[in-house]
């Protein structure tokens, strides 16, 4: 089975780690779309790193198959068919948003997940 | 080359993934030691994750080809003797600490490196 994901990856933890992983374990191969720094733009999001950087980083991870960039949200349907995805999976603040795509759609349980608040908070109390 | 080095790597996070890299780029075999919670507890180290889950962010890179538990200051000699060690590979906060060992020793510049402090710093900045 084929799993594709997105996401952004500024300044990268093991949030990011255990979510890749939770979703290469869903399948066999897992596709990552790594959000270009012209695209959070549009989004209005800013980010520490550039895109470079990021990409870096998840491509130095086992679970990972293909890295690839995402420069826009219409891009998704041709990622679909060109890597012949089974299941996209992202975190469930995003339900119901990509239940329109041609493949099944797993929203993980964020409860489950770690966010950047979190790890900010875990770091303060570090000694 | 074989190169090893040692860490605690609790709330993993891209400054360690950058350590790593560099410490692999200096040749070709990636040996990691990572701290038992015992041994934390013997250097008076608390940790927010164990073991386990420590170990099993680093066993996730494409860089590290061992992992390794760490149990006393006393293995480092018998670990280069095992694995046919060159060079070890520490953050220069460690500069002369490690001389007396029977292999090369290179102490990453820490100006290069990104401490917990400095991720915290840029996590409060974040939007």
């Amino acid at each position: 089975m084929n799993i594709i994901t997105y996401g952004t990856f500024d300044t990268f933890h093991y949030g990011h780690l255990d979510l890749l992983s939770r979703a290469k374990s869903l399948g066999e191969k897992l596709v990552v779309g790594v959000s270009t720094d012209q695209f959070n733009t549009i989004k209005g999001k800013t980010c520490y790193f550039n895109f470079e950087k990021r990409v870096s980083w998840i491509n130095q991870l086992k679970c990972v198959d293909v890295v690839l960039p995402e420069n826009s949200w219409e891009q998704k349907k041709e990622d679909i068919k060109k890597y012949k995805i089974d299941m996209l999976v992202m975190g469930d603040d995003w339900r119901d948003k990509f239940d329109y795509l041609p493949c099944d759609v797993y929203y993980l349980n964020r409860t489950d997940l770690i966010s950047s608040t979190e790890i900010r908070n875990i770091l303060k109390k570090e000694v």
